[in-house]
């Protein structure tokens, strides 16, 4: 056999992931990287974190040089080479390289496809300017963080999604006023209402403004620069930076145009082994959908996780190996301000879709981290979604100060794995006092959906108990010592004394029972049903849930 | 249907726990809680964390008094009461309470037996002593408090087990001179050797001496109290305080004389919905064994969470609900000074006894938390035990100094879900630069693993090259600037030159490659291969695991 070539599309993460791994598997062929750029492999994933000043130099994100892939690996790299176009037929690549005049044609046997993402340019006429960035690679990093120390405190970053929230959170670390405006009603619409609310509360305690809901209306410049934008809410906003970050563009053009197979949203659609539609062409990285885990549609998730591992299957396979897709999950961790907000598999409104709201369970608690009498445990806000026939966990999401993205990774392997939400709510995590608790949150979340499907708890999410109003008798069964805001026109009857004052209540009218988070309402529901009452629920994740969501308080009771 | 009665036998945690289950599944039956101490619930997994000052007041481990059983759960608390005899045919206990002369009998439709283990006795001689001490009651822990807080610095922790690691870690980080004597070779039996020694080295690194293979010859005393033990490998060691932690006997005598069947190890046996073989009995805690979720063999996990499981589950039968155990991974955790080991499902050990060795690949690699550029990224190692036939996860060992917890909980929920090594290879956990990296150690010993069941990874344990000797052509591959031990013998040929020098090698002898880590010397073995060599290994875990089990190094190579 001839030496075979590969070439490999793309720099950054991706592409030098499935060079390395071609290299792993032929180590006779000839392997070819292009990037347009002229950094090879650098670090897209970490741009924030220099914001913030964690990570110190931008050098550090710029991960590995041509000299390295060329001496570790034998890959041969072009830099500041575009792809102008692609003969799937004749299995040339047409390309451009700086410095030279005109193009030239490239033979590959094997391509790999690893072109990325752009950003999104925003849909506002007129935004444009020295001082409006997108943030995806290590030049738009380099202006923004060259604009902060120049002395432009005030950024408003566009965009209220994953790319967003995670620029806000470096800026707002690195010294930044940082207003965020998001045109949705909530931040984060891959996450649900209340993990996307304490990702808002977070930004707002750590310093930043947030405007959801709201657009850019118009924008005021001054000699090539932005100076204020105003907002379809009213009001103006002056800013020193505005850092664009509403969302991603796969770069599938030249794949399309030589007629690969691409999705509605753009993407590269491709089987299990990573092949596209086009014979001897593997795509990866955040330019591909893959088949998500529970519903086997394809899903777009243009994160650094999955880019890595369809970048190893597609570069082993490029070169001849054996190498299966694993199904994605979508897992997303997410850093704002002290919280953490996760998720994992299907979000209840993703199952809904694929399997009618009817079979789709969401169970909502607040449990702690640890066991209480040790020092440092966290109460985490922790939803399950679950599929009603089965049982079966479908995803879950966790948003906290600590440990969220531990039950994360733990939830990715038993949603992986198909357990069922009675499996998981016996399931031994390790425990030791430094770490958890002996029942873990995940083994609570489950624990309290495995007894909705049983039959013997009855719980009522806060959107619907606030849609429900005046014709529910709500009981507040917190501790009497317990303080805080409650529910307006709530009875206040701590658990310890409700078998005695179940009187004081009417048997013939709907009783919804709450407390802080949702234990204590549950115990108190299992006691008036048995005590007689027919209709009697207890508010999902406890008054923690209510009141994440903005909901309408009373004064504080004590 | 006239009131039931249930009897639960047992405080601490199982019992109450068993008690307030049944409580919520029968809000009419007559529940009865049963305690020989004065303590009703407390926290027995917590008392290694007093002594380290983590739990400042011993209060905080005594959780639950019996007016909140009464007033929350309406469960009925004996304490100072000892049961005597168990009755299965005509359903009665006979119980002794303080205070009270003679007997009496109470009648129980259903019983629910949580009554722990004891701490094992020395097999020591003259091993007693008003300074010696089991750790097991909140009485224990004053005692041992006590003595540190009189002035007794010098402290002897006799076993190496879960009991006895966290007595000296506690007691290390509380001041104490401790020092650990344990019979068997290694600390930690249910690990396997690598995390055994990261353990032990980290109790040393933090002041502890550890003495293994060794036990107690002869014992010094003076006024009631052990001065001094002489030790069988030789020396004498002072001592102000003993604290035994040999192992765990499981309460089951009362059960036993009954007829109630009992394992070979003492523990009661027990079906998936936590029912003894008597009629109306069931168990649940530390005394009990439970099917191991892989095996299906009994096996006893006398800790925390499993308690807690097989407590919720047969509380809620005792009452008429329908719980099942979830199988048991047999997680653990453990804190010893600045590192955790943690581990699920089966060891390597376990693994061979269940399947037989030719069916069991082990998998050994250090991988890093983070990407490199993020601050506080820190270098695990994990273990993945697996079925070559399958490609089945069976297990799962990690040690560290952060991370380690959510890597066991992660793995859990994968061994639980009966992932294949392949699978997990690609399961995408969540990601983002301040929790993980974009590839998790448990990505990368799994793609190690289906490397190696792929027929395209070779790797050798450190034990087995060390049994091969000279035989072997020792090769380092690490990077001209990597510095640190080598192994005596080895050629140094850098990975970036491996291509050119291959010829100093001798093609007919089989050739080992070994780096910092295990990466490296992965992808020298496949150009080797691939360039003709025919048997050409790399060491697993790499130079991190040969020096971390002691074995024979050179001097500093730079």
């Amino acid at each position: 056999m001839s030496q075979r070539t590969i070439v490999v599309l793309g720099g950054a993460l991706a592409g030098p992931t499935a060079a390395a791994r071609a290299r792993e598997i032929d180590e006779h062929a000839r392997i070819l990287l292009i990037e347009r750029g002229e950094r090879v492999s650098y670090a897209v994933c970490g741009l924030a974190y220099h914001l913030s000043g964690e990570v110190g130099a931008l050098d550090e994100l710029d991960r590995e040089r041509g000299a390295f892939f060329q001496s570790v690996y034998q890959i041969e790299v072009w830099t500041g080479t575009e792809a102008t176009a692609l003969d799937p037929a004749a299995k040339t690549l047409t390309v451009r390289r700086t410095g030279q005049s005109g193009v030239s044609s490239v033979a590959w046997d094997a391509l790999v496809v690893a072109l990325g993402a752009a950003s999104r340019a925003p849909d506002v006429p007129g935004l444009e300017g020295t001082n409006v960035r997108m943030l995806r690679t290590l030049d738009d990093l380099a202006a923004v963080a060259g604009a902060l120390r120049a002395g432009g405190r005030r950024v408003t970053v566009l965009g209220g999604g994953p790319l967003g929230i995670e620029a806000a959170d470096g800026l707002v670390r690195g010294g930044a006023e940082v207003t965020l405006v998001e045109k949705e009603a909530s931040l984060l619409p891959r996450f649900g209402r209340q993990a996307s609310a304490a990702a808002r509360r977070a930004l707002e305690r750590a310093g930043a403004r947030v405007h959801t809901g709201v657009t850019v209306a118009g924008v005021e410049t001054d000699g090539g620069r932005v100076t204020a934008l105003a907002l379809s809410a009213g009001g103006t906003l002056k800013t020193d930076f505005v850092v664009v970050a509403v969302g991603l563009a796969p770069r599938t053009e030249l794949l399309a145009r030589a007629g690969a197979r691409v999705a509605a949203d753009g993407t590269l659609l491709v089987d299990e082994r990573a092949r596209t539609s086009l014979d001897g062409v593997w795509a990866c990285g955040v330019c591909v959908s893959t088949p998500q885990a529970l519903t086997g549609a394809p899903a777009w998730w243009p994160q650094g996780a999955i880019a890595d591992k369809t970048a190893q299957v597609a570069g082993a396979n490029a070169a001849g190996g054996e190498a299966r897709l694993a199904p994605a999950l979508g897992s997303m961790l997410l850093r704002a301000g002290d919280t953490t907000v996760g998720r994992t598999g299907l979000s209840a409104a993703e199952a809904d879709a694929a399997l009618g709201r009817a079979d789709v369970g969401v169970t909502t608690v607040h449990a702690s981290t640890h066991d209480g009498y040790f020092p440092g445990a966290r109460t985490l806000l922790v939803q399950a979604v679950w599929q009603r026939a089965s049982g079966r966990l479908l995803g879950v999401e966790v948003a906290g100060v600590a440990g969220v993205d531990k039950r994360i990774d733990a939830a990715a392997g038993a949603v992986a794995g198909g357990l069922t939400v009675e499996h998981l709510a016996g399931l031994d995590f390790g425990y030791a006092p430094p770490y958890s608790s002996a029942r873990d949150p995940l083994n609570v979340v489950a624990t309290v959906a495995a007894a909705e499907r049983a039959g013997l708890a009855w719980p009522i999410t806060p959107k619907l108990l606030n849609e429900r109003g005046a014709g529910v008798q709500l009981v507040d069964v917190r501790a009497a010592g317990e303080r805080g805001g409650t529910i307006a026109g709530a009875l206040a009857i701590p658990l310890e004394e409700l078998r005695a004052r179940g009187g004081e209540l009417d048997r013939t009218r709907p009783v919804v029972a709450f407390d802080a988070t949702g234990r204590r309402a549950y115990l108190a529901a299992r006691i008036l049903r048995q005590a007689g009452f027919g209709d009697v629920q207890h508010l999902a994740g406890g008054l923690a849930s209510w009141e994440l969501l903005g909901l309408p308080r009373a004064g504080d009771v004590s």
